[in-house]
């Protein structure tokens, strides 16, 4: 194909260029594999999600992959996809232990069922690359840690993330179901978000994604947007994410998670206002 | 079976006979294969399904068919159903072509994966059918285009189909994710929407259908119901696609289908009444 | 393993005793399937879903495997944990019949492809266990009612079971699509819920599990946690029910039943207090 100056031929090479660079032969495949039934969604795939969408600054490569592999591990519904994408993270450098640890991070805000079938998903392509690292963690495990030093392991990186969006969630649940308020501090900050390998902010990247693409999960994308800017996180960060989503689950979920960062940014204006 | 005047054999009647005309052998597949673990859900599937819903004026089957199609891409948790109504869509008239440009349209609303998952379940039908048209479908590419033009393109089917409605979404995002509202003009209007072989008011009915049935989309059913109006869809067939979801994604999807379309009715009854 | 006194072996151990009362001989093939890539979710679901959630009092293990079968038929994603747990729904000595019923059940809140696609599932598990119980359940059917009696019955049963909230969605549709109100009723009602084999309690108690797992259907969700404490549910199974719904769905979907299930608690004691 020769080089001309016309907008979609350039849209599609910038694009069909990153798409090889994640998808390695996969690439070629995908696009060979519409050519009989819809060679037009092969080209805006093209176009659109990596011309357009993964072109863009804001977020790295590996930090694109890791929250398509979260967000697909979420939806439960694209393993086609989710093991491209597995596999286009170790293409550009993620390790197998951190897709793993992207994945377990998904049983908090999907469930353990979706973290066990992306898991499967994760071992077949680990498989087909004999030569990838080792892809177990184990985290550092205190054999006489008590319950009661556990809870407070957990509720100090509850404060230090999700900091006062986490405490209205503890609190509200007070009168109600107190044993969920102990679980999320428990199972989801002492166990998981205390894991190692993928650092707070990465870890927050992927649950705004993936509350994202899920969209059941609308008050919990704006607890995580707050945890991910409290921990480091930029807003471009949280924007690019969420519009990467439009790729991934639809315009729908992506115009309602920018949604859910509009009122969050606007709280912490207000609050930057009346400090 | 003998034909009695019992309610019951009425609507199971009316129902098999419809079935069969959608299904055709596999009609009778369908209830065998539950003859012997839930015979009564044959029973109901064929009286409420068909018998009830499907035999309802105010859509055509093909719409019916089109519909299911894109709920089905859509929801991304029933592949058998899909390839069940592909194959039906098929038997009552629908092109491939059409059956495709419908799962190309849900990418934009489900995102790509869902588009990618549903074309393999159509090309598996298509392969069946020897005799089937040719599916493909190329969008008209004008390849001198700027960016510039493509995007005014989006914007006139935007102002047309959406109309004010489309205008907010664009505007609400300025100060936050303008490359969205981009995005949406372009990739969804300019790309998806002006695409041959479905009339507006056909995508419109569809994204209605796929809204619904997703239950994630609620502020976009809104708009799409606007577009669905505007384009010279009408209040019944809107109604009534929503009213189909019940069998095909649930009785709460179609409830709240119906309170967006109740919101949308008042507004433009609103508007009506003050000009 | 010898016994020691550190809590995560305590909980561990407890949650392995419970899964392994659950699961049989696949307990010990979950564990093992982990081991080569994630075995700390392994432990972190043995630990936090059977440890912690399986093992609290309030609901019984028949009546949380019936919650889990209702709840992952209705997301449609995680059919080799369905499988699991219809497996451990037998263990605990459920029947054939009423896991059956529970899925048919679902056809009502997740639509019918659900339920199909969960069927599926359940045959192939019976077919393992040549010794089960007849799975077939028919409902007692009046050849002679006529529609209006068939009505009548579900109007009755919507009475009961859902009572005020349940006229209020009916009445809500009375002028945009009464004919859905009119599906609630006879579909619904007089088919689904009026079927033998789970009493009301037990329905309701699985529709609680399956909105809130879907995320979708809040509205829907809060009329039903109204039934379920109208048929002789109590408050505590029905937090129960939304609490083990973390482990299958995540949080987001669990602490958003909580939500539903705060406003419904309240506006019954308002409605107690005034009277």
């Amino acid at each position: 194909m020769t080089e001309t100056s016309t907008v979609s031929t350039t849209r599609f090479d910038r694009g069909f260029e990153l798409l090889r660079t994640v998808g390695g032969p996969a690439a070629e495949r995908f696009v060979d594999g519409l050519a009989d039934i819809a060679p037009d969604l092969a080209r805006l795939t093209v176009e659109f999600g990596y011309g357009d969408i993964y072109s863009r600054p804001g977020l790295t490569l590996p930090q694109r992959q890791l929250i398509n592999v979260g967000a697909l591990t979420a939806l439960g519904t694209a393993a086609p996809q989710l093991r491209f994408h597995i596999d286009g993270a170790l293409n550009v450098g993620v390790t197998p232990a951190e897709i793993v640890e992207t994945i377990i991070h998904m049983s908090v805000y999907a469930g353990i069922p979706a973290a066990l079938n992306g898991l499967t998903v994760a071992k077949a392509a680990f498989a087909d690359r004999p030569d990838a690292e080792n892809p177990i963690v184990l985290a550092e495990m205190s054999p006489e840690e008590t319950l009661a030093q556990r809870y407070d392991r957990g509720l100090d990186a509850l404060n230090r993330i999700d900091g006062e969006a986490g405490h209205q969630v503890v609190a509200s649940l007070a009168d109600i179901a107190p044993d969920m308020a102990r679980y999320i501090i428990e199972f989801a900050f002492a166990d998981v978000y205390s894991r190692p390998v993928l650092d707070l902010a990465t870890r927050e990247l992927i649950t705004i994604a993936a509350c994202t693409a899920m969209g059941t999960a609308a008050p919990q994308l704006r607890v995580h947007l707050h945890g991910f800017l409290n921990v480091g996180g930029t807003r471009t960060e949280a924007v690019e994410a969420i519009t990467q989503m439009a790729g991934y689950a639809g315009f729908p979920a992506a115009l309602n998670g920018i949604a859910a960062a509009r009122e969050v940014f606007a709280a912490r204006d207000a609050e930057a206002d009346s400090e």
